[in-house]
């Protein structure tokens, strides 16, 4: 049977490239991008620029293995370059725009990232990183994003000097009948994502063609994205390629509303203005359309798909009650996007709105081009008890699983070994009916007394706490337990009567075991977050281990 | 960069079989499968019966490269059979229930089937077919599929002697905790199928793993199918896996309505009791749909696919009128499901209704996962103009395509040789929209009802009747079957007894499939003929046409 085999014609590589082409022959005239009241584009426009800024990426000889990096928010530049780069070859580099220059250089340094697309609100910042890169590195050209609505391009001074030319002007000189670059494999790289930049060695996730295929389909399978949907861009691109909702807008002809930032009036505006259908957030992103005083009901159901934490039971009651449909699921950079999803039971729409929420808060179970999701004890590497209660290490098996971590091997060994497991640093249960349950990061895990305390769990308490708005809880160093739980939390706006520590400490010893209690409270204005949104533990961390030993023992 | 490669962790092979225990874990407890009136079963229950077949088949022995065949109707036991046979390890190879026993026999021994399961009521036919194996040939085991009815199994005498166990003991004997066999590698077969097996060298279709996943994930987003839908098998699973909406709907928990066979009443009546969403046929079934006088508008849209012919505008309108929404797509046994479908605009809905049908009856494009569909010259292998007018052959690439022909190296590699495409030996233009229309089927080819004729083998069998001199048959329209072979023989000199064209067509009753008998017989002093010898099919079309369609359909 030695001709039973792959073939040119069974085997092309499986890419997400490929939507485009197809999106300019079904959906040609419809819209494929609005941005503000002065750029709307079809499909076919959109296939049609992305095959001349390809050529034109092209006639600087880049292609194959280049790393070509982007620096914009929801403009609708990048929805393009998510296309555009790698149709010419080369290994899409998106930046999270919210980095400070230091680790904007380290990143290029790292990747080698020879072009640079940057939005011209971000050319500081760009400029500024680049200044900072070691002198043996090679200057990447500059290409600016220009001012979208014609306004004054307010770019740095230096411009002149270091910007190669502009995006427009690229786009103006391509070919548009450019035979694009198809991938020889479909493990030939296609996008390089940093995790959050906030650790101090990058890591490089590393992305190919047939993961982001398959990521991208199963996205839409998974969330039930109908044909021609519209889609609000509240999730940055930049984090993990809009969870490859980029590419797979494509697939279904949407209609894709660009931001270049965003609140909650703002939000509430644009989809009314252009019938939004669907949108991603973190939970941060929920809670600003809900800080809102009364919202006034959406005027047809948006589906909204949260990652990044579990949604607060309150907070997912209140989204819902404006016409929000939540979808939560869960992914890391590493998968590309969502691998796990709380598939929905239609008979759990019987249960009370408390206990739906409780519901959904779980993470769920693996979509359907994942392959395997298990929570495993890290000692023994076997898989732990259906119990809901044996916390374990997540570890998962899949397609849309990365290929590695960019000159790290020794990182990417550790994580995808020969068991098979990627293993995530998520730390969670199994539930009985199939369903996981996260409950920290391995790192946030507070050990106290020899207790595993998962800090999500006091934190979803806290939030049923009337007055607080958000909640964080880490660990502080304690001599006599090793560890304590220390809650970091925001007050709502417009609080008539503030909450002491004492207050919020009393009300957990009602709902919580002893030793799960906060020994400490610290009240903030506002919790530090990563630019996706996802509340800087680290950073409370080194709070918490300057607030002393003292409180903590002498309450005991 | 050696490290960022596949790993057992992102590289496990893509297959279909992972929908199953998914299904269990999300809609455990939702109806998979209904049957008459005495049979439901739920997600968990169809998991925990195919897990125990898998077992059960291999406690015999049997499991990977082994081929198991199926010869049934749509029943629940050959949607079970779709999943227990490869998760055992063996190839799935569903036979063709129309077919005779003599071809049923080629098929057996060439696929080298170890295992059958029938159903009772088409036990003669695989007892005769067993009977009609070589002598060296292995006699393989059989399992009766009982009758669902709890009547009378009216089984063959010679049942007790040869049949090795039933199903539902196979069933109840089976460990439901089952480690089922995955493929070592996604390109391993998980079905075999043959086409029309109707000719004398059977081409065996051999599906991978990889490929099945594909299509499954394939048909169902290009036709937009929800969760849990309600579908109904007019399709029968044995042409091609059912367009490999058997694994696809397990993927969205949908509700299998099976059916034994069916008629209009029947359909119409299972549609309002089930609240069927969604169902599959080739155009005859459109046909069967609209031919009940004043049939009632349905209750709400059925949407409904067709594929194998276009359906003509007459047929779609009466169809659409009743409440049907029609989709229209293009695949072959090889592609294992629909590669090219007609996408459908919304701005094609301002049209009147007989322009909306001539647009409808195009083929289309290619589906999101398939990678390039084109039209070739076949002489210098160049693509066509999109003009709507330049005749060429229909030549695919994409991840669905089959492995190849089983034990038939020199068929696989003419239709998917190292130019990249495969042949399909259909004939058809390319509009200017980039939309596909098959012009002709390559010239041999009779689909009746679905079913695909070899006019080659017909008249081979022509060839045998003492009286005639030549034969040439060619497709009919048909407005129920959508086409039926017409024969057109010249007689020999001096035949004393001029035959009938009833003496012939009862001929060919004992030596074909009945679907394969021609419905008219012309005699002619000569068939015309090219001048190096060939005789013109497309002249006798157009005679064959100018027939008219009274005769074919009288004799129902």
């Amino acid at each position: 049977m030695d001709h039973l085999k792959p073939r040119p014609a069974n085997s092309p590589p499986l890419t997400p490239l490929t939507f485009l082409e197809r999106a300019a022959l079904v959906y040609g005239t419809s819209t494929s991008i609005v941005y503000n009241s002065t750029t709307t584009y079809t499909w076919s426009d959109t296939h049609c620029r992305c095959l001349r800024m390809a050529s034109s990426i092209s006639s600087y000889g880049l292609g194959r293995g280049d790393v070509i990096s982007v620096l914009a928010p929801n403009v609708p530049a990048i929805y393009e370059l998510h296309f555009a780069i790698p149709m010419s070859g080369a290994i899409l580099n998106n930046i999270n725009t919210r980095l400070d220059s230091r680790t904007v250089s380290v990143l290029l340094h790292h990747s080698g990232s020879k072009l640079v697309f940057v939005d011209y609100q971000l050319t500081k910042l760009l400029f500024d990183a680049v200044s900072l890169l070691p002198p043996d590195h090679a200057r990447p050209m500059i290409v600016l994003i220009e001012n979208d609505e014609n306004e004054n391009n307010n770019v740095h001074g230096l411009q002149s000097q270091v910007i190669t030319t502009t995006y427009e002007e690229m786009i103006k000189k391509g070919d548009p009948e450019f035979k694009w670059v198809r991938p020889k494999s479909e493990w030939d790289p296609i996008a390089l994502n940093y995790t959050s930049g906030t650790t101090s060695t990058p890591k490089g996730v590393v992305h190919c063609h047939r993961g982001a295929f398959i990521m991208s389909m199963d996205a839409l399978a998974d969330w039930s994205v109908p044909k021609q949907p519209v889609y609000l861009w509240t999730l940055p691109m930049f984090h993990a390629n809009g969870w490859s909702f980029t590419w797979g807008m494509a697939a279904v002809g949407a209609t894709n509303v660009c931001l270049r930032k965003f609140d909650g009036p703002i939000v509430y505006d644009t989809i009314r203005r252009h019938g939004v259908t669907h949108m991603c957030g973190a939970p941060v992103v929920l809670n600003m359309l809900t800080n809102q005083s009364n919202p006034t009901p959406l005027p047809k159901p948006v589906h909204l798909l949260t990652a990044g934490a579990p949604p607060p039971a309150t907070v997912l009651l209140r989204v819902e009650s404006v016409g929000f449909v939540v979808s939560h699921g869960y992914g890391l950079t590493e998968t590309g996007g969502l691998m796990v999803s709380c598939a929905w039971k239609n008979e759990w729409n019987k249960f009370p709105a408390s206990e739906r929420a409780k519901l959904k808060a779980r993470q769920g179970i693996r979509t359907l081009a994942a392959s395997e999701v298990n929570v495993i004890d890290p000692k023994t590497g076997k898989v732990v008890p259906k119990d809901g209660k044996t916390i374990g290490e997540v570890v998962l098996k899949g397609g849309c699983l990365f290929l590695g971590y960019l000159k790290d091997p020794e990182n990417t060994n550790n994580c995808m070994g020969d068991d098979g497991w990627f293993k995530t640093g998520d730390v969670g249960v199994m539930h009985e009916d199939g369903y996981l349950e996260i409950k920290d990061r391995s790192k946030d895990i507070i050990i106290s007394g020899g207790e595993n305390i998962s800090s999500v769990e006091v934190e979803s308490m806290l939030y049923t706490f009337p007055a607080i708005n958000e909640a964080a809880v880490v660990a502080k160093p304690d001599e006599y337990w090793g560890e304590t739980p220390c809650a970091f939390v925001s007050l709502k706006e417009g609080i008539r009567e503030r909450p002491s520590e004492r207050d919020v400490i009393e009300y957990c010893r009602g709902k919580l075991p002893h030793y799960m209690v906060p020994k400490n409270v610290v009240f903030k204005d506002e919790l530090p977050k990563t630019s996706t949104g996802k509340v800087q533990k680290y950073l409370l961390r080194e709070m918490a281990k300057e607030l002393g030993n003292s409180r903590a023992t002498s309450r005991l």
